[in-house]
């Protein structure tokens, strides 16, 4: 592991500063198909199946995948077996310092024809792989960090009170989701069945959900643990967090109105999470970084923070190929700092592979709603697709969220995440 | 894998039936101490230290460890390995017709006078070890299935409601708590600090903890794990569940009550969980089985099943030393089989290292509530220990939960868990 990092530190010195490449506009000597996702300053990182050899770690570059172990093989790095594991949690751990010195080497390797040599046997193309989930999920917990959303769900769950409780805007409201029900994307989600209670009902009654919904959010991965017993400040957050992957929360939102006093949610979202397959390190993210919108009133010190985390991402929800929602991820309440400072103030600890969630990312305006609960008003305002009048997701139905951060010379995707409904 | 069950069903033929051995009463060669939890029809399985050698799986018995590894390779057991690593998660992974095996097995070692030579060499004082944290934890739910405990705290925390919310009788309410968290029964408990609102403050306020509580808790562990969108049915339980452990699930009531509307507890559990070392299995615990009390109004069909499982456990709370109470298990409204049945039920697949537990066990008896907000009526009508008024948890405190199982011909120890309190 130490050598991975030694090694790739002593391939160029002094190392490039960060994102010098969004300067001058980046060269690759690979072809990039216009409108790609992975241009040659994203390089996520991922684990591909090919036929029946064993997964192992690529980085996406526009329709290809580089298949990294025998490139660092060939390249005589000490870490190269790192890359022929089948989840990335292995080279989470290693940390800041390794992770930096992996995308200087990744930057080269796309930049520099020397290196066209080495690379090119090992390109895949993505059509030809499967993509696996990215890492062993350690544990999920889901925030709560959209005003927007959490004042639209206050409305339609709690419609006799206050929208936000009196809590919101001094944590970041979280709780623990299901880690062994992450799924890759592209995994088919079966219509969850449960226990749900029609407003004119005696008794509860049981069935397949009638209001089967989605949830998008972003996604942080956790890579290097941190000591039970010991928060997380703030300003640690990039010793951290690798990197961002899209995230489906799945909701059953009839299971979820009846069970949710006074626990919080379980059966309504633990059937199925899907995650984008490729992870965009925040490295790579830093070129969208914009300032936190203005928390009022002043948070507690243990969440204050100069220049906190935040980035300017479009998302945008589509249901079997039609555009239904545009979330902005910037307008987001919290910061991820603040959330990891937050999850981790009582001592609690992370480990490598944990993911914590944004929550929904809901936009003041009606087409920036990241959820059908939302988008249609509880179900009473249906959306019209080609003709037809759509509220909760219907068995058949393919959702799909893809996502872009916006940077001053142009846009950098996070991919894709989608999923198919299947009947019960 | 298959091996070590091909092989200990051949050793005896017929098998045993199950708990012959509680009819007249055991019998073994070992030494065991009066008033020892282990006696020879216990056998429970945990993972133990012994100076600088590397954990493995041990069996305890009175207050002797026997090494499992050297003793199945010493017999030629082709499984023997899977009693060399770190956790039972590969035990667990194996299944039933192994698990019984096993069973089988190590009460043949404690009776036969014919195995002492074999096991004799590999019998360690369970003084000179340490244990471990017996399985990797997957996901970790924690039920609220005392009726009792579930009146008390919707007393304590919403007097102006009804204490009991419309669903609880009508399913098992649960949520996800965080895995990572649990620890080892003996690991030192920080204090947690976190946000906490007092009733007459304008804004909440930041510090260590002032309502640090206790839950005693009674927790399945899972074994075989279960197919993504495939239920696990009630009649199932005992092909996916191993066996018991017992829990704390430390409490900050107050970072709790201010955090936990709209989706549940978080900070206020997440900070640690602490488990018992020694995991009772089924098998064992079956000597102790009792109806469950009866459930009114019934329950929909995916809970109802014919003898749902249920066992019949005294609890004793000790606080520095003295007993301050008694909580019964077998009055929990809702059976580790429904509990499964529950958690599935939407498609939810379990993993091998899975922990459920049943939530904090409480009587209607002053002396059988589980928690200190109970005991002490939210801090209103302190304990009095040695003279001194004792209402939450004080830096310095050791607390220590034991559990025994009443059986027709005795009782059959679950050991301890405990843990002191450290300062923020």
């Amino acid at each position: 592991m130490v050598h991975l990092v030694r090694l790739l530190q002593h391939r160029r010195t002094p190392p490039r500063p960060d994102h010098a490449e969004a300067a001058g506009g980046p060269v690759t000597w690979l072809d990039i198909p216009a409108g790609s996702p992975f241009g040659p300053d994203s390089l996520p990182l991922g684990v591909f199946r090919l036929g029946d050899e064993e997964p192992r770690v690529g980085a996406a570059i526009g329709d290809q995948v580089i298949d990294l172990a025998p490139v660092a093989s060939a390249q005589m790095l000490d870490g190269s077996q790192l890359f022929a594991r089948p989840s990335l949690n292995d080279f989470l751990a290693l940390g800041r310092p390794a992770w930096r010195a992996t995308r200087e080497w990744l930057l080269d390797l796309v930049r520099n024809e020397n290196d066209r040599d080495v690379v090119e046997p090992h390109l895949i193309p993505r059509s030809a792989v499967t993509m696996q989930l990215p890492f062993e999920v350690g544990d999920y917990v889901d925030f709560y960090a959209s005003e927007h959303h959490a004042t639209n769900l206050g409305r339609l769950f709690r419609p006799d009170s206050e929208p936000l409780l009196p809590n919101w805007k001094h944590l970041p409201v979280g709780y623990h989701g299901r880690a062994g029900t992450i799924v890759a994307s592209g995994t088919d989600i079966v219509r969850p069945s449960g226990q749900r209670k029609p407003p004119d009902a005696a008794a509860p009654v049981f069935g397949p959900s009638q209001r089967l919904d989605v949830e998008v959010e972003l996604g942080y991965v956790v890579g290097t643990p941190s000591t039970l017993g010991r928060p997380v400040p703030v300003e640690d957050f990039r010793d951290h967090v690798y990197g961002v992957v899209i995230v489906n929360d799945w909701s059953a939102r009839d299971i979820q109105a009846w069970e949710y006093v006074p626990l919080g949610p379980f059966l309504g979202k633990s059937f199925a999470t899907s995650i984008s397959p490729w992870v965009v390190s925040l490295d790579a993210l830093d070129a969208a970084a914009v300032p936190l919108p203005p928390q009022d009133p002043p948070v507690l010190p243990y969440l204050a923070g100069e220049h906190l985390p935040n980035y300017d991402i479009t998302f945008e929800v589509l249901l079997n190929g039609h555009r239904v929602s545009s979330p902005q991820y910037q307008e987001t309440y919290w910061s991820p700092a603040q959330m990891l400072a937050h999850l981790t103030v009582n001592g609690a600890s992370i480990r490598t592979g944990d993911l914590y969630a944004s929550g929904t990312i809901s936009g003041p305006e009606p087409d920036q709603r990241g959820s059908f609960i939302e988008l249609t008003w509880g179900g009473r305002e249906p959306l019209v697709l080609d003709g037809k009048e759509r509220t909760f997701l219907e068995d058949g139905d393919v959702l799909t969220i893809t996502a872009w951060a916006n940077t001053p010379t142009g846009r950098l995707g996070l991919g894709e995440v989608t999923g198919r409904i299947v009947p019960a």
